[in-house]
């Protein structure tokens, strides 16, 4: 496989408080064509950092792909540090100059002095062509065979010059090697369960990835190789994977639980509808991110207050006083309270303890009780969740959507915990 | 300054499909004491690849932070790439094993074999507790004074461990030289806007961040020095740009909207409740992230369907017909319906079109009509927002939470689009 490096070149993305989407867009440029990213750096805009960056990045990798810094500003040091990284020097291209002076002259301006610093290239860099703004990619091929490719910072621009012809060109670097994937995504199972599962049927050439996330876990396999054979035998190694966890798998590739219960909702033509307490009306606001859940989502009752579980939903005072309003009966009478009041197929309740207040010896933080009734039968399951607040109602609403899931398709429910 | 790297390990990150929540909360933590991440790496699951940016990271930085392949599945290699670095034995740690036995004794289950690994320490590494989960952070101090810190990947016991143990080790290294920092978190007025009123106020030496998300924007005002002059510097520089911009500013530092809405509710003690529509329950899934927001938030009425909203909120039949369920009327009913039906002092109604279908030339994705009512009065706005479907939906909960917080506060509320 190419060894490939993004170097981001930015103070923002280093502050921790913007996500880099350059990065973001040319790994998944990179993936799409079966290749992969092996090294991300992120520097500031520094002149010594940014030459300490490209020297380790061009010992290393075959490809390098600069971010950022090719602009007029002061702090566009790419040129400059390049050019000192390659013993190269800079010298004035007249077909860049000329490309910028047409540019300014047909918005009619002229050109400011400090952007004739773009014009500034390494000796021997070849230009990529900016579609949609002034500053050309470079591409340099240094020494032994390492190619430097640079790009604009601009969104945009960045994303023009790579689709265009940064991406391709890599790619025909070395038609013959490609990374095939599958990603199965999973609920309800553990990391370390999947992983006991899953490792002894893998052979040691598949790489598995274990991505959990809040009580999902997505499993990715790939495979190196060329192009249609690394599929195919991926696609055979996969297949008695599924098998052994299909209750789990409630989809592939980038389809989301809600995508997954959305599905089943459709494909039975049943309506759905939620009673929450914890979660504030999340488990909705997270069914409604799929686009079209107007089918099926009919809305639902968020019932915090121990008051409105009693005149929204119906639940009988004396239980609430009896077995507190974080209990299985509780959760039983709100998931019907709101299937009637709705009028739907389904009902999905949850009703526990966030915290970091509130929890009690006999009920405390973390604990949540889940009710669901679909037109076969109802359940209720109870689960003990780790972490703070915000990770405690986050994950009830993927436990909630993962329970209704597997009530519809009538899988079994486990009451225990999983 | 002292130069810091943080290295995150995992290949998801690398795929550019997850962002590097890891990442984010380490540089904003640095931020938080003054400190800066000089670069940030990150690497898969590939020892190889680790090794190479562990040297590089070491060669440079003073302080360097992994996070990620700490844990006990087949990819996780931190520890053993460590070693290698290092050129450091791996020694079972007989305490560590301990404590990863009394956990699982704690919940009744055995230790399964592969969990021996995480017990696998570099010879001569500090043990950092892990008060959340199993692994430990390692703190090791390598050749001349370079501290290497590897912390688990899993968020939530990665952001324990730094927050209470490494980020206050790493800022005692050199506590002369701060950045000192003060945040204004503004809503309803645009990025631009903003920048026409505070550009000019601030001085050169002071940096000036906008942070735009979706209808909040975040100044972030920075000054270096040692640390109690810059600060109080910064002080005398913000104090009158705080007051221009007063309305618009929810709060300062790390409140967010919600929780400025509560402190508002709470200081008044009066009662929340929600109706609504596109929002699918997000708002009162925000409003919960709050702890002790039992003590003012009752609950809400999600009325996707329109049936809902009539037999649940009490909006005329005949006005959905006339108005259309995005309309003025209806958003002011379904406000007025959950502030009655919950017994709450103030309610707030979401009801719009968020795409990417179901735009009209009347109705176009986007618009978003919201309600709100307080015991002084009512009000309504109307917003186009921009943006794909998950936008939309997030920018009305933000306007929503705002327009409950300025009406609450009896701050004028702008019909017209701001």
């Amino acid at each position: 496989m190419i060894r490939i490096e993004i170097v981001t070149i930015g103070g923002e993305i280093l502050s921790g408080r913007t996500s880099d989407t350059n990065f973001a867009f040319l790994a998944r440029g990179l993936a799409a064509h079966g290749l992969a990213c092996r090294w991300h750096t992120s520097v500031p805009d520094d002149r010594d950092a940014l030459i300490e960056s490209l020297e380790a990045a061009l010992a290393r990798a075959d490809v390098v792909i600069t971010t950022g810094g090719l602009g007029a500003t002061p702090d566009d040091i790419t040129r400059k540090s390049l050019a000192t990284v390659l013993k190269r020097q800079l010298v004035l291209r007249e077909d860049v100059l000329h490309a910028i002076e047409e540019r300014f002259a047909r918005m009619g301006r002229t050109v400011p002095a400090n952007m004739q610093a773009q014009a500034l290239i390494p000796l021997g860099a070849e230009l990529i062509p900016n579609p949609v703004g002034v500053a050309p990619g470079l591409k340099i091929v240094a020494g032994d065979n390492h190619i430097l490719f640079a790009l604009p910072g601009v969104p945009y621009e960045m994303e023009a010059i790579a689709a265009r012809s940064v991406l391709p060109m890599i790619a025909s670097l070395d038609p013959e090697t490609r990374l095939a994937e599958r990603t199965l995504r999973t609920a309800g199972v553990s990391e370390m369960r999947l992983a006991e599962i899953v490792a002894p049927m893998v052979p040691r050439e598949v790489g598995v990835a274990y991505l959990p996330h809040l009580g999902t876990v997505d499993l990715r396999f790939s495979l190196a190789g060329r192009p249609a054979e690394a599929q195919d035998a991926l696609d055979r190694i996969v297949a008695p994977i599924r098998e052994r966890i299909a209750d789990a798998i409630y989809a592939e590739g980038t389809t989301d639980l809600q995508g997954a219960l959305g599905n089943e909702l459709v494909s039975r033509g049943w309506t759905m509808a939620t009673a929450e307490s914890l979660t504030g009306g999340r488990v909705g606001g997270r069914i409604v991110s799929v686009s079209g859940s107007s089918r099926y989502y009919l809305g639902g009752i968020v019932a915090y207050g121990n008051r409105a579980k009693v005149t929204l939903l119906g639940v009988p005072e004396a239980w609430i006083r009896e077995h507190g309003a974080v209990s299985e009966p509780v959760a039983r009478a709100m998931a019907h309270g709101a299937r009637e009041r709705l009028g739907a197929h389904v009902a999905i309740s949850t009703t526990g303890v966030a915290g970091p207040t509130g929890g009690t010896e006999e009920k405390p933080v973390g604990l949540v009780w889940f009710g669901v009734e679909t037109p076969t039968g109802s359940a209720a399951i109870r689960r003990q969740l780790p972490g703070d607040r915000e990770q405690v109602i986050e994950r009830t609403v993927l436990i909630a959507c993962d329970l209704a899931r597997r009530a519809i398709c009538g899988f079994r429910i486990e009451e225990r915990q999983a």
